[in-house]
Protein backbone atom coordinates (compact mmCIF):
# COMPACT_ATOMS: atom_id res chain seq x y z
CA UNK A 1 0.00 0.00 0.00
CA UNK A 2 1.97 3.01 -1.11
CA UNK A 3 -1.15 5.35 -0.97
CA UNK A 4 -0.83 6.30 2.93
CA UNK A 5 2.09 8.20 3.61
CA UNK A 6 5.13 6.22 6.31
CA UNK A 7 3.48 8.16 9.38
CA UNK A 8 0.06 7.00 8.96
CA UNK A 9 1.24 3.34 8.38
CA UNK A 10 2.87 3.57 11.63
CA UNK A 11 -0.08 4.95 13.20
CA UNK A 12 -2.12 2.11 11.18
CA UNK A 13 0.23 -0.48 12.65
CA UNK A 14 -0.01 0.67 16.34
CA UNK A 15 -3.61 0.24 15.85
CA UNK A 16 -3.87 -2.83 14.71
CA UNK A 17 -2.45 -4.42 17.76
CA UNK A 18 -5.56 -3.35 19.84
CA UNK A 19 -7.95 -6.29 20.44
CA UNK A 20 -10.78 -6.12 18.02
CA UNK A 21 -8.78 -4.46 15.15
CA UNK A 22 -7.72 -6.05 12.45
CA UNK A 23 -5.43 -4.64 9.88
CA UNK A 24 -8.18 -3.63 7.95
CA UNK A 25 -10.33 -2.39 10.14
CA UNK A 26 -7.43 -0.46 12.03
CA UNK A 27 -7.09 0.97 8.87
CA UNK A 28 -10.76 2.52 8.56
CA UNK A 29 -10.44 3.50 11.81
CA UNK A 30 -7.23 5.47 10.90
CA UNK A 31 -8.91 7.20 7.84
CA UNK A 32 -12.35 8.00 10.31
CA UNK A 33 -9.57 9.65 12.54
CA UNK A 34 -7.69 11.64 9.89
CA UNK A 35 -11.25 12.82 8.42
CA UNK A 36 -12.05 14.01 11.87
CA UNK A 37 -8.58 15.33 12.99
CA UNK A 38 -9.49 18.13 15.37
CA UNK A 39 -12.89 16.70 16.49
CA UNK A 40 -11.70 13.20 17.31
CA UNK A 41 -8.35 12.56 16.57
CA UNK A 42 -6.18 15.18 18.56
CA UNK A 43 -8.59 14.75 21.84
CA UNK A 44 -8.32 10.91 21.60
CA UNK A 45 -4.42 11.40 20.89
CA UNK A 46 -4.64 13.88 24.23
CA UNK A 47 -6.87 11.73 26.22
CA UNK A 48 -4.38 8.81 25.38
CA UNK A 49 -0.86 10.52 25.95
CA UNK A 50 -2.68 11.72 29.42
CA UNK A 51 -3.72 8.65 30.74
CA UNK A 52 -0.48 6.70 29.57
CA UNK A 53 1.31 8.90 31.65
CA UNK A 54 -1.02 9.54 34.81
CA UNK A 55 -2.49 5.61 35.42
CA UNK A 56 -0.29 3.61 37.29
CA UNK A 57 -1.78 0.63 40.06
CA UNK A 58 -3.21 2.07 42.93
CA UNK A 59 -0.58 1.24 46.11
CA UNK A 60 -3.41 -0.73 48.15
CA UNK A 61 -5.74 -2.58 45.69
CA UNK A 62 -3.51 -3.13 42.51
CA UNK A 63 -6.71 -1.11 40.27
CA UNK A 64 -6.14 1.56 37.87
CA UNK A 65 -6.16 5.10 38.97
CA UNK A 66 -4.17 8.39 38.21
CA UNK A 67 -3.15 8.87 41.89
CA UNK A 68 -1.40 6.72 44.66
CA UNK A 69 -4.43 5.48 45.59
CA UNK A 70 -7.72 4.64 43.43
CA UNK A 71 -11.13 5.85 44.14
CA UNK A 72 -12.56 2.68 45.65
CA UNK A 73 -10.16 2.68 48.15
CA UNK A 74 -10.49 5.96 49.06
CA UNK A 75 -14.35 5.89 49.07
CA UNK A 76 -15.28 6.01 52.90
CA UNK A 77 -18.93 4.60 52.06
CA UNK A 78 -17.30 1.23 51.23
CA UNK A 79 -16.47 -1.35 53.26
CA UNK A 80 -13.18 -3.34 54.18
CA UNK A 81 -14.99 -6.09 55.77
CA UNK A 82 -15.21 -7.56 52.17
CA UNK A 83 -12.26 -8.34 49.79
CA UNK A 84 -13.08 -9.46 46.68
CA UNK A 85 -9.95 -10.98 44.87
CA UNK A 86 -9.85 -10.73 41.14
CA UNK A 87 -7.40 -11.73 38.36
CA UNK A 88 -7.44 -8.61 36.39
CA UNK A 89 -8.53 -4.71 36.51
CA UNK A 90 -10.94 -5.89 33.62
CA UNK A 91 -12.49 -8.48 36.42
CA UNK A 92 -12.66 -5.57 38.76
CA UNK A 93 -14.59 -3.45 36.45
CA UNK A 94 -17.57 -5.93 35.32
CA UNK A 95 -17.67 -6.53 38.85
CA UNK A 96 -17.92 -2.84 39.50
CA UNK A 97 -20.77 -2.71 36.56
CA UNK A 98 -22.94 -5.59 38.19
CA UNK A 99 -23.21 -2.48 41.09
CA UNK A 100 -23.89 -5.00 43.79
CA UNK A 101 -20.40 -5.40 45.89
CA UNK A 102 -19.53 -2.64 48.31
CA UNK A 103 -16.35 -4.10 49.23
CA UNK A 104 -12.74 -3.46 48.36
CA UNK A 105 -10.42 -5.52 46.29
CA UNK A 106 -7.68 -7.31 45.54
CA UNK A 107 -6.36 -7.44 41.78
CA UNK A 108 -3.83 -10.26 41.37
CA UNK A 109 -2.81 -8.81 37.89
CA UNK A 110 -2.57 -12.90 36.64
CA UNK A 111 -3.27 -16.45 38.39
CA UNK A 112 -0.44 -18.52 39.80
CA UNK A 113 2.04 -20.15 36.81
CA UNK A 114 4.69 -21.39 38.17
CA UNK A 115 6.00 -22.37 34.75
CA UNK A 116 5.86 -19.04 33.84
CA UNK A 117 7.66 -17.41 37.19
CA UNK A 118 4.25 -15.98 38.38
CA UNK A 119 4.29 -17.17 42.01
CA UNK A 120 2.24 -15.73 45.19
CA UNK A 121 4.76 -12.73 45.42
CA UNK A 122 4.18 -11.32 42.02
CA UNK A 123 0.49 -11.88 42.95
CA UNK A 124 1.08 -9.49 45.85
CA UNK A 125 -0.52 -12.54 48.07
CA UNK A 126 1.29 -11.78 50.95
CA UNK A 127 0.02 -8.14 50.92
CA UNK A 128 -3.41 -9.71 50.65
CA UNK A 129 -2.91 -11.93 53.53
CA UNK A 130 -1.34 -8.52 55.17
CA UNK A 131 -4.50 -6.79 54.38
CA UNK A 132 -6.75 -8.82 55.74
CA UNK A 133 -5.05 -9.07 59.47
CA UNK A 134 -4.29 -5.76 59.92
CA UNK A 135 -8.13 -4.30 58.36
CA UNK A 136 -9.64 -7.27 60.21
CA UNK A 137 -12.29 -8.30 57.31
CA UNK A 138 -14.73 -11.06 57.68
CA UNK A 139 -14.89 -12.29 53.89
CA UNK A 140 -12.67 -12.35 51.29
CA UNK A 141 -14.49 -13.52 48.21
CA UNK A 142 -12.20 -15.71 45.64
CA UNK A 143 -13.77 -14.21 42.31
CA UNK A 144 -11.35 -15.59 40.31
CA UNK A 145 -12.28 -17.54 36.61
CA UNK A 146 -13.24 -21.10 36.58
CA UNK A 147 -10.06 -22.14 34.61
CA UNK A 148 -8.04 -24.67 35.96
CA UNK A 149 -5.18 -22.23 36.63
CA UNK A 150 -8.04 -19.69 38.28
CA UNK A 151 -9.01 -22.45 40.94
CA UNK A 152 -5.60 -23.44 41.54
CA UNK A 153 -4.89 -19.90 42.79
CA UNK A 154 -8.07 -19.59 44.37
CA UNK A 155 -7.33 -22.60 46.65
CA UNK A 156 -3.79 -21.32 47.30
CA UNK A 157 -5.11 -18.20 48.67
CA UNK A 158 -7.71 -19.45 50.44
CA UNK A 159 -4.94 -21.68 52.29
CA UNK A 160 -2.61 -18.88 52.55
CA UNK A 161 -5.67 -17.06 54.61
CA UNK A 162 -6.43 -19.85 56.97
CA UNK A 163 -4.29 -18.55 59.58
CA UNK A 164 -6.21 -15.15 59.54
CA UNK A 165 -9.50 -16.93 60.43
CA UNK A 166 -11.24 -14.98 57.60
CA UNK A 167 -13.86 -16.65 56.12
CA UNK A 168 -13.59 -17.25 52.08
CA UNK A 169 -15.93 -17.30 49.40
CA UNK A 170 -16.39 -18.24 46.29
CA UNK A 171 -18.39 -16.63 43.11
CA UNK A 172 -21.09 -19.70 42.65
CA UNK A 173 -23.83 -20.30 40.43
CA UNK A 174 -23.42 -18.63 36.62
CA UNK A 175 -20.12 -18.63 36.19
CA UNK A 176 -19.76 -20.61 33.08
CA UNK A 177 -17.24 -23.23 33.84
CA UNK A 178 -14.17 -22.13 31.51
CA UNK A 179 -15.59 -19.01 31.23
CA UNK A 180 -13.46 -15.43 31.83
CA UNK A 181 -15.29 -13.22 34.16
CA UNK A 182 -15.27 -10.37 32.15
CA UNK A 183 -17.46 -11.47 28.93
CA UNK A 184 -20.12 -12.26 31.79
CA UNK A 185 -23.25 -9.80 31.40
CA UNK A 186 -24.05 -8.06 35.21
CA UNK A 187 -26.99 -10.40 35.90
CA UNK A 188 -24.79 -13.20 35.93
CA UNK A 189 -22.32 -11.44 37.85
CA UNK A 190 -24.83 -10.70 40.17
CA UNK A 191 -26.44 -13.77 40.89
CA UNK A 192 -23.20 -15.29 40.97
CA UNK A 193 -22.62 -13.14 44.18
CA UNK A 194 -25.70 -13.11 45.98
CA UNK A 195 -24.78 -16.81 45.68
CA UNK A 196 -21.60 -17.56 46.76
CA UNK A 197 -20.70 -20.06 49.15
CA UNK A 198 -18.05 -21.09 51.68
CA UNK A 199 -14.75 -21.93 50.18
CA UNK B 1 -19.64 1.83 36.39
CA UNK B 2 -17.24 3.31 39.09
CA UNK B 3 -14.12 0.95 38.42
CA UNK B 4 -12.63 3.20 36.12
CA UNK B 5 -11.53 7.14 36.55
CA UNK B 6 -13.32 9.43 34.78
CA UNK B 7 -10.09 10.39 32.60
CA UNK B 8 -10.18 6.63 31.46
CA UNK B 9 -13.67 6.91 31.31
CA UNK B 10 -13.69 9.72 28.44
CA UNK B 11 -11.07 7.98 26.71
CA UNK B 12 -13.12 5.23 26.43
CA UNK B 13 -15.70 7.38 25.45
CA UNK B 14 -13.55 8.81 22.55
CA UNK B 15 -12.79 4.87 21.77
CA UNK B 16 -16.16 3.85 21.04
CA UNK B 17 -16.66 6.41 18.25
CA UNK B 18 -14.46 4.49 15.90
CA UNK B 19 -15.87 2.88 13.77
CA UNK B 20 -15.67 -0.97 14.38
CA UNK B 21 -15.37 -0.93 18.24
CA UNK B 22 -18.60 -0.54 20.24
CA UNK B 23 -18.54 0.45 24.03
CA UNK B 24 -17.76 -2.74 25.46
CA UNK B 25 -14.80 -3.33 22.89
CA UNK B 26 -14.07 0.27 23.23
CA UNK B 27 -13.33 -0.64 26.83
CA UNK B 28 -11.03 -3.87 26.17
CA UNK B 29 -9.31 -1.61 24.12
CA UNK B 30 -8.31 1.03 26.43
CA UNK B 31 -7.76 -1.75 28.86
CA UNK B 32 -5.11 -3.85 26.86
CA UNK B 33 -3.69 -0.06 26.43
CA UNK B 34 -3.35 0.46 29.74
CA UNK B 35 -1.82 -2.46 30.51
CA UNK B 36 0.48 -1.52 27.98
CA UNK B 37 1.37 1.87 28.32
CA UNK B 38 4.83 2.54 27.88
CA UNK B 39 5.07 -0.03 24.74
CA UNK B 40 1.97 0.41 22.74
CA UNK B 41 -0.13 3.55 24.70
CA UNK B 42 2.57 6.20 24.69
CA UNK B 43 3.66 5.62 21.29
CA UNK B 44 0.35 5.32 19.74
CA UNK B 45 -0.70 8.27 21.45
CA UNK B 46 2.32 10.18 19.98
CA UNK B 47 1.55 8.52 16.55
CA UNK B 48 -2.28 10.03 16.33
CA UNK B 49 -0.98 13.52 17.28
CA UNK B 50 1.64 14.02 14.97
CA UNK B 51 -1.07 12.64 12.24
CA UNK B 52 -3.17 14.80 13.36
CA UNK B 53 -1.30 17.89 13.78
CA UNK B 54 0.80 16.55 10.71
CA UNK B 55 -1.91 15.76 7.94
CA UNK B 56 -3.26 17.40 5.48
CA UNK B 57 -4.70 16.86 1.84
CA UNK B 58 -2.19 16.56 -0.91
CA UNK B 59 -2.99 19.96 -3.22
CA UNK B 60 -2.98 18.36 -6.38
CA UNK B 61 -4.70 15.54 -5.96
CA UNK B 62 -6.76 15.52 -2.11
CA UNK B 63 -4.78 12.45 -1.05
CA UNK B 64 -3.81 12.64 2.87
CA UNK B 65 -0.49 13.84 3.34
CA UNK B 66 1.89 15.06 5.77
CA UNK B 67 3.65 17.67 3.21
CA UNK B 68 2.21 20.26 0.38
CA UNK B 69 2.05 17.32 -1.76
CA UNK B 70 1.23 13.92 -1.27
CA UNK B 71 4.20 10.53 -2.22
CA UNK B 72 1.86 9.77 -5.48
CA UNK B 73 1.90 13.30 -6.70
CA UNK B 74 5.73 13.71 -6.43
CA UNK B 75 6.61 9.90 -7.80
CA UNK B 76 8.50 10.92 -11.06
CA UNK B 77 7.65 7.19 -12.23
CA UNK B 78 4.04 7.81 -12.30
CA UNK B 79 2.34 9.09 -15.06
CA UNK B 80 -0.28 12.54 -15.42
CA UNK B 81 -1.49 10.38 -18.27
CA UNK B 82 -3.92 8.77 -16.48
CA UNK B 83 -6.10 10.03 -13.62
CA UNK B 84 -8.17 7.97 -11.65
CA UNK B 85 -10.73 9.93 -9.94
CA UNK B 86 -12.15 8.55 -6.55
CA UNK B 87 -14.99 9.95 -3.98
CA UNK B 88 -12.94 9.15 -0.82
CA UNK B 89 -9.38 8.83 0.07
CA UNK B 90 -10.19 4.89 1.63
CA UNK B 91 -10.89 4.27 -2.29
CA UNK B 92 -7.19 5.63 -2.92
CA UNK B 93 -6.13 3.39 -0.57
CA UNK B 94 -7.80 0.66 -1.93
CA UNK B 95 -6.70 1.13 -5.65
CA UNK B 96 -3.26 1.38 -4.31
CA UNK B 97 -3.18 -1.69 -2.20
CA UNK B 98 -4.38 -3.35 -5.75
CA UNK B 99 -0.85 -2.19 -6.86
CA UNK B 100 -1.73 -2.16 -10.91
CA UNK B 101 -2.58 1.60 -11.24
CA UNK B 102 0.68 3.84 -12.07
CA UNK B 103 -1.59 6.61 -12.86
CA UNK B 104 -2.47 10.11 -10.55
CA UNK B 105 -5.24 10.38 -8.65
CA UNK B 106 -8.24 13.17 -8.07
CA UNK B 107 -9.78 12.75 -4.75
CA UNK B 108 -13.26 13.98 -4.78
CA UNK B 109 -14.36 14.21 -1.18
CA UNK B 110 -17.85 12.78 -1.70
CA UNK B 111 -20.59 12.77 -4.72
CA UNK B 112 -22.40 15.24 -6.03
CA UNK B 113 -25.38 15.81 -3.47
CA UNK B 114 -27.49 19.39 -4.46
CA UNK B 115 -29.31 18.78 -1.44
CA UNK B 116 -26.82 18.61 0.67
CA UNK B 117 -25.21 21.77 -1.07
CA UNK B 118 -22.26 19.34 -2.45
CA UNK B 119 -21.53 20.80 -5.98
CA UNK B 120 -18.92 20.43 -8.46
CA UNK B 121 -16.62 22.99 -6.68
CA UNK B 122 -17.15 21.06 -3.53
CA UNK B 123 -15.41 18.70 -5.12
CA UNK B 124 -12.96 20.46 -6.99
CA UNK B 125 -13.91 19.51 -10.65
CA UNK B 126 -12.89 22.75 -12.35
CA UNK B 127 -9.69 21.82 -11.11
CA UNK B 128 -9.57 18.43 -12.38
CA UNK B 129 -10.47 19.88 -16.29
CA UNK B 130 -7.52 22.22 -15.15
CA UNK B 131 -5.03 19.36 -14.38
CA UNK B 132 -6.19 17.41 -17.65
CA UNK B 133 -5.91 20.18 -19.90
CA UNK B 134 -2.68 21.42 -18.35
CA UNK B 135 -1.17 17.98 -17.98
CA UNK B 136 -2.56 16.73 -21.38
CA UNK B 137 -3.82 13.77 -19.56
CA UNK B 138 -4.70 10.92 -22.16
CA UNK B 139 -7.33 9.23 -19.75
CA UNK B 140 -9.50 9.89 -16.66
CA UNK B 141 -10.46 6.94 -14.79
CA UNK B 142 -13.81 7.53 -12.88
CA UNK B 143 -13.74 4.93 -10.28
CA UNK B 144 -16.45 5.96 -8.22
CA UNK B 145 -19.25 3.70 -6.61
CA UNK B 146 -22.23 2.25 -8.31
CA UNK B 147 -24.72 3.84 -6.64
CA UNK B 148 -26.97 6.43 -7.53
CA UNK B 149 -24.93 9.20 -6.55
CA UNK B 150 -21.54 7.66 -7.64
CA UNK B 151 -22.87 7.34 -10.89
CA UNK B 152 -24.58 10.57 -11.65
CA UNK B 153 -21.34 12.15 -10.32
CA UNK B 154 -19.50 10.40 -12.68
CA UNK B 155 -21.94 11.57 -15.50
CA UNK B 156 -21.19 15.27 -14.59
CA UNK B 157 -17.76 14.98 -14.43
CA UNK B 158 -17.53 12.98 -17.70
CA UNK B 159 -19.25 16.34 -19.52
CA UNK B 160 -17.47 18.47 -17.74
CA UNK B 161 -14.80 16.85 -19.41
CA UNK B 162 -15.52 16.64 -22.73
CA UNK B 163 -13.96 19.71 -23.76
CA UNK B 164 -10.71 18.65 -23.01
CA UNK B 165 -10.60 15.31 -25.61
CA UNK B 166 -9.37 13.61 -22.67
CA UNK B 167 -10.81 9.84 -22.71
CA UNK B 168 -12.80 9.04 -20.34
CA UNK B 169 -13.56 5.30 -18.61
CA UNK B 170 -14.90 3.49 -15.67
CA UNK B 171 -14.25 0.38 -13.83
CA UNK B 172 -16.43 -2.35 -15.43
CA UNK B 173 -16.39 -6.45 -14.51
CA UNK B 174 -15.93 -6.89 -10.93
CA UNK B 175 -18.15 -3.97 -8.86
CA UNK B 176 -20.81 -5.24 -7.41
CA UNK B 177 -23.81 -2.83 -8.11
CA UNK B 178 -24.94 -0.66 -4.94
CA UNK B 179 -21.49 -1.58 -3.41
CA UNK B 180 -18.43 0.74 -2.08
CA UNK B 181 -14.95 0.78 -3.61
CA UNK B 182 -13.62 0.56 -0.63
CA UNK B 183 -14.94 -2.79 0.74
CA UNK B 184 -13.81 -4.43 -2.35
CA UNK B 185 -10.78 -7.16 -2.53
CA UNK B 186 -7.67 -6.80 -4.46
CA UNK B 187 -8.32 -8.94 -7.13
CA UNK B 188 -11.32 -7.66 -7.80
CA UNK B 189 -10.28 -4.14 -8.31
CA UNK B 190 -7.55 -5.47 -10.45
CA UNK B 191 -9.70 -7.09 -12.28
CA UNK B 192 -12.42 -4.05 -12.67
CA UNK B 193 -9.16 -2.04 -13.99
CA UNK B 194 -8.06 -4.31 -16.53
CA UNK B 195 -11.85 -4.60 -17.78
CA UNK B 196 -12.68 -0.82 -17.59
CA UNK B 197 -14.86 0.66 -21.34
CA UNK B 198 -15.19 3.60 -22.23
CA UNK B 199 -17.54 6.28 -20.32
ZN1 LIG C 1 -7.36 0.69 45.16
ZN1 LIG D 1 -1.45 14.15 -4.33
Amino acid sequence: MSGPQSDIEALIGLMARLPGLGPRSARRAVLHLLRKRSLLMAPLADAMARAARDTRNCGICGNLTSGDFCAICQDPARSDREICVVEDVADLWAMEAAGIFRGRYHVLGGRLSPLDGIGPEELRVPDLVRRVSTKGSDEVILALSTTVDGQSTAHYIADALTGTGVKTSTLAQGVPVGGELDYLDEGTISAALRARRSF
